[in-house]
């Protein structure tokens, strides 16, 4: 990766753009490019974390950088919704007695419907609000814990607050985790949590793995009486050996909530659109400031 | 079967009772109780087919007869939106990847997104009506084929009418099938139609096994060439040795789109509600008439 960076400053000094439009496999912008590329004024990366794509001093030095922002949300959310009816449906389960058990209906639990049940956001960013619309055809009952959240925000969604998360974890029907990958929420959904949780209930996951103590949420799982659908894990790949493999009352997918591929012309329309605002002169969408550098996750 | 019939007519001539109250396995009301049971004036029955509950003369001699109607169409709408993201995000091959073959990502093909994608539906029944208010968040192009539905209906629901079923086999990206189980749909869906599908297309049944003609898309489906998602089957249940399964590109669902027991509840309001019409000598919600007893499947 280092070699790479260093070969791209080679070609960055012969060029000396203005504007480079960069992905995930773009390699990293080295702080050299500040003296180096004088005519680089416009990062428009097209993915999420900006960190490892551009040095610190680049964004100090005031190269203007933005990111795909919440164009790429749609399609997490989208996951989520998936995740959330798959676990009313018993769809592992189902899968493994269809195709792998050859058998029919599987016994025990109920299937059920998202009709009617009562939704709780953990986080309520720019996925989470994505989610919201897609949920209600089904008239759920949508609260949410999100303390930095301003309340106009929930106004605006028709979100109910929630001040305490154990309370979030112990009322609803589905919980789906949204929020941010921070110091602070390292395992905060931890065994407590999960106990607090009603027989029944599921636990989505398409934020990040570290979220979740998962040895807490697989001694859950393992009593049978909650359900998950998770598509991040504290450590990716999921180990062959996990112990959330072979537990039916948890759906696993490979961190591919988002973006599909067929959506990323998303981001290929935001790219053009904020080059016109660049070019125009005009404020980018989704600008990355110095602060916004030191927090993403 | 039919001693069950004899003994329930034996409770109803004891009881002589006004209304009926019954769901699937409630006893045949014989032909009999039209003479036996004269108080007998009206059969809430809180399921679909009516014909395996009352004899057509108990229908002749004027009793009331009413059935669920739609209250439970939005269940079945629900399953197939849940089996169209499962086909798009190929849930049936990760699933495998993950709890049997404990792999990650799947090789070939790549996930995609509901959003912005053309949905045909094939019928445009009470569960079709139902499903579009559930894609409308995904802001998909919804056509369909209905012969016999009036095109009000088409502009009520915003929907584009499509007058051959090949064409909308042909120019979608997903086909949700909710044509009725009549002689003529017998292997409707033949190998004509799925060749006609474009490749990577997803075909979702919930309707009935006898829509499809089974070996066919067992054929395309082998091919790989596009997606399947089946509730139903021309056999039920599916057989340990259908070639369906195992098939990584058809999920696979034991006839249970709905209603899922939870929402069941809303037969039990349905049947107040049309008692409470009833003991008020208003129209019931949902009636069932002689060629409506006659056509039901």
């Amino acid at each position: 990766r280092e070699q790479r960076a260093k070969e791209f400053l080679g070609v960055l000094k012969e060029l000396q753009p203005e504007i480079l439009v960069s992905f995930w496999n773009t390699p990293t912008v080295l702080a050299a490019a500040a003296d180096d590329v004088p005519s680089l004024k416009y990062v428009c990366h097209l993915a999420g974390t900006v960190r490892s794509l551009v040095d610190r001093e680049i964004v100090e030095a005031g190269v203007l950088v933005s990111n795909w922002g919440t164009v790429i949300s749609r399609t997490i959310a989208e996951a989520s919704l998936m995740q959330i009816l798959n676990c009313l449906r018993l769809t592992t389960s189902v899968t493994l007695e269809m195709h792998v058990r050859k058998g029919w209906k599987i016994g025990g639990r109920e299937q059920r419907s998202l009709f009617g049940r009562t939704v709780g956001l953990h986080g309520l960013g720019p996925i989470a609000q994505d989610l919201i619309p897609l949920l209600r055809p089904f008239g759920c009952q949508i609260s949410a814990y999100s303390p930095h959240c301003p309340d106009e925000i929930f106004e605006k969604f028709g979100v109910t607050k929630v001040d305490d998360l154990r309370t979030l974890y112990a009322s609803n029907d589905i919980i789906s985790i949204h929020t941010g990958n921070t110091p602070e929420n390292f395992h905060i959904v931890n065994a407590d949590l999960l106990a607090a949780m009603a027989d029944g209930a599921a636990l989505v996951n398409t934020a990040r793995g570290e979220i979740i103590d998962t040895d807490a949420l697989v001694a859950e799982l393992k009593t049978g009486r909650i359900l998950a659908s998770l598509d991040v894990y504290e450590e990716e790949p999921l180990a062959a050996d996990s112990p959330l493999r072979g537990l039916e009352n948890c759906q696993l997918l490979p961190h591919a909530a988002g973006p599909t591929l067929d959506r990323r012309v998303d981001c290929g329309t935001l790219a053009v659109d904020n080059i016109e605002r660049y070019l125009r002169g005009e404020e980018v969408l989704f600008p990355v400031s110095l602060r916004k550098y030191d927090t993403a996750t």
